[in-house]
């Protein structure tokens, strides 16, 4: 029996569903780079969850999804707003700076991982977008759900994509865990992205299921310069040869609805987890648990017999000595069973 | 019954080996980020194969693998020769300049794809590496087999490799179809690289049966950067999350000898298919057939019933009017069928 | 008569003494690039106002001379700490960037522009220098005098230095206004530099009656690593074919205590200045006036009075809306006489 | 008595003319980077030269000059054709590859310099502009006068421009010696720049009697994009706080056709040191002398005695080892008496 493991949805495996697609999709000889017909679809099976025409580009990984959307959007003097704690600035080895040659990331402070307006035109206030000493102010990046495990409600990346906008800037959504997001709000994805502002989104697919497979997803006028957005994919290696196999990753997970059901036990393990870990003396969530993720901080002691389960878990800065800290991460395949074992074996 | 592709080995799908091998890895939670037991091992299990110690570092694509291997061996300020219709010259999309924040390619004459040692050398010697003025000699390319589906004998490597140390460039091979070489040739891995001066191969397993796993091997002294490399490697968006299923691939395809038994069939299927359409009047070779890559030029009508076909070829262009040109490869999974039924449909 | 200007010091022209060495130093024909009598001498030169052996390589404006010697210190995944309202951060559009490769600056707080270990030692601590996800600490880069106009003594700077070695950091020091810092400051430069803990430094000249010249000076064992400076430098444009007309600059500046007569002259005023304006009802500085650069906020009528003299000034944010806020700056040319015109038109 | 310097033009020093340019433009305090008047009205100056309106950004080298009109005018995975022994390709050490964000220089065959409309459209013929694997054709650059001291005529100049256009590429014109072409054509600036279909110039003054100033040029259509090209300007380090003095450099240098006067000395200087030296038993031209650059082969004998000399000379590689060969430049102001001493110690 498998170890359940919470250090990331990163340390689970593939949904069966995944597999069989690998392998179905197998078959034949096909085009290379990008000529087959699992590709050549990919724009009309998202544009049907999307409800509007998109243009889809698929990558291996959400470092590089996030790396050319922001190369996409922002000119290298540019500079993009973001969570001072986003992946993008603590997380990705300066490859959005590399990517685009050498972009600015302005790290702005955020209530539970969520930026608001506020701050957001302050900090764009501080630069003349027409000075060319100055960074030239041209993308806001949000991530939803947050680096916190938290949720902007459509409103909230309405009321920041009118913002931006506003501001002259380009807007970015970092969608590592957005079937989560989605799943949790209920709500449309369009409702959630280009009916809010959003201009590109990096759409994850890996941590809910696949195995590598995320997609840079263009909406609006953005679409007419995705040529430009392919030579940047060409150039970092980002075309697979045998790129039907990320297609048929990305058409199996939107099939059925499997990308919601699978987030949706995701969302609903964490809930069954944080509901069962508070129950312990002196255990605190650090963060409201909008979807799969929990931040915790508690007794020493309790952080002393998680570690001496084995199972995997993220450790982070707790505020005080006194204390240990976490991050725990539950995903498409995690069960009632793994939870209840976590529980049991911490309290 | 799928179409003969016979346009690139990447046509081709996954060996079962491979999905299997997916399938298998894919069960139990494991640490992300390459913190997993298969991409653990890889570095011992291409030691036995190259009969040394090596550090391997696994990508997705052919292209990323190569313009980090330069990455990793030149200063942006270096030059790399290679053969003028190289790869990494012709269809990276600028890549290697990209990624080894520019350097220059040097394209050389070479005779099918196959360097020389005094070329190299005569082009070397027209810069000098204490003028900063002049982009610095720092890297020699090779690909093997090379662009024009020929061999370099160990040979004929150690020859450039020797010459390229007297010159103080480090060596590089791109490798794509390095397993069609070791079994054309018959050698030891090692008397093809790291004894014939190789400092990084590129060791290429797509087009050769898995879905998407290169490999970058280091070998030597070289190994003492691979920190380096590893920054690199992420900063490119190259760290899988799911890295075991990279590793997954490499480890099925090194089991068993798998990846020579493959490279042999397609090497073989190459020879039937050359030897088939040889007798057709006005066809002939551009060059050797040493591995699993044909290019032939052939009379319009020949080349007319060829596109009525259906199957897959790739045009490249004929040296007159009078002609038609195609390059044909074929694959781990191509059978004598497929061969028969092409040499019948345009005989 | 002129009209004084305080809008920066980079709106006076060029001492007399920097106009004669140009005539005098273009005489006859000299090596080009830098092969000149005058560019060998520099590191001599150098090397006895600052009591010990160093390397220099002149270019021709400061943001180069910072982004040169960021690209000499860090890799391009490297993190540079310094302060949120850096020039390197606010107004070099993204040089920094562009130039090392994609390092990223990590802007922090500080009092009056002055960094401290502490806040530095926290930032640091948030990353971890041998995981390839995040940015590798790697600079502190400092500016003496600060944005602010205010100075580190050379104990703040050690502290900082002390602090940057335990972090594995190394030490830039932009040196804008290095010459007003040593003025004011009545201490060896050694002190403030390499005693420090200095690892490289932008020597300005420009600012402070040259016409175009900064020199970036390199200490220690850095030296050993200049000849990847030098491939820097001239990929940058920064190798001037007539070096030799920088150089004379230079050695002009260093010249019978050239350059610190002006910076004194230079300080001197500003001290005048603010003294007088500080008479007027209402007019306040925002820092302390170490150097040559003064800060005011003032009542919306002087504001006012102000813009009608036709003087020179660079206005900046207020704090109200009540009022209205300048950057003045004296230069080696601002004579007592030019104090007493700004001074009396505004009051 | 100085010695000649025949090595290169950069040997020289600055014309009286821009030395009392440069003491004039110092007086009184101006509006830096670039607010000053001489700076602002360097369009209309420029606009009169070429009969035409023009964007005119000033830079401190050629190097930058043409690294930054090539950024300015190529993507990142363009290609830039240009003449294989071009100072774009050989001598700026991959400062256009690393400004452009990575652009391949496909170096061309040319007679004595020169590209003709044939080759470069057979290499642009070998890519394909809409496929993302290959390098983009964007570029032509041509060298005027060439590397080679030959010059292209206006009608030369228009062919390739046409070729050029119709191939869909840019056009850039490197001209550090511009002036000694315009000089030895006798024809209007405009008839061998834009009128003949270059987009960008890269205009030298250095070389012929200034200091350090070079002009980038923009025509026609692209002068909308002027602003971009600002941000490169900046960014590159090349908005000198106190621009004044590039402009001034280039106001005098413009003035009473000082450039050409200056231009046509050097021209006729090279002639006369042509003559002399080819009087010499076994000394031959390897390239006709167009402008002011001779490239002459000698006995080895003659060579000895040229080393003898203490005359400054650039050698390059001979054809045989029994020559010693060597290009000599004159300047604006090399006078009748070097070049007869010059030819009377080595005869």
């Amino acid at each position: 029996m498998h170890q359940p493991h919470f250090g990331s949805d990163n340390a689970s495996g593939m949904a069966p569903e995944i597999i069989e697609a690998l392998a179905r999709s197998s078959a034949g000889g096909v085009d290379s780079y990008g000529g087959d017909e699992l590709t050549h679809d990919l724009d009309e099976r998202f544009g049907e969850i999307f409800e509007t025409d998109v243009c889809v580009v698929p990558v291996g990984t959400g470092t590089i999804a996030n790396a050319l959307s922001l190369a996409f959007l922002t000119p290298p003097w540019g500079a993009v707003f973001c969570y001072e704690e986003a992946h993008i600035v603590v997380d990705e080895a300066n490859a959005p700076e590399f990517f685009t040659g050498g972009a600015k990331l302005i790290g702005l402070e955020a209530d539970h991982g969520r930026l608001c307006p506020h701050v957001l035109r302050r900090a764009a206030a501080s630069m003349d977008a027409h000075d060319v000493h100055h960074p030239r102010p041209s993308v806001l990046s949000i991530t939803q759900a947050s680096e916190c495990g938290t949720l902007y409600s459509p409103d909230d990346v309405r009321a920041l994509g009118d913002t931006a906008r506003d501001l002259g800037l380009a807007v970015h959504m970092d969608g590592a865990r957005f079937a989560n997001a989605v799943a949790a709000l209920e709500c449309p994805p369009a409702d959630m992205s280009w009916r809010a502002g959003v201009d590109v989104l990096s759409f994850g697919a890996t941590k809910n299921g696949c195995m590598a497979a995320e997609a840079i997803v263009v909406f609006g006028d953005r679409r007419k310069d995705v040529p430009i957005l392919r030579r940047h994919h060409k150039r970092a290696g980002q075309l697979f040869s045998k790129m039907r196999f990320l297609s048929a990753q990305l058409d199996a997970y939107l099939d059925s609805g499997n990308w919601l059901a699978w987030a949706r036990n995701a969302n609903a393990q964490a809930i069954r987890l944080a509901d069962g870990l508070q129950e312990i003396e002196g255990v605190r969530l650090l963060h409201p648990v909008d979807v799969n993720e929990i931040f915790l901080e508690m007794p020493l002691a309790v952080f002393e017999r998680l570690k001496t389960t084995g199972f995997g878990f993220y450790p982070i800065q707790p505020t005080g000595k006194e204390t240990g800290a976490v991050r725990l991460v539950t995903s498409f395949n995690t069960s009632p069973d793994d939870i209840d074992r976590m529980v049991a074996a911490v309290t």
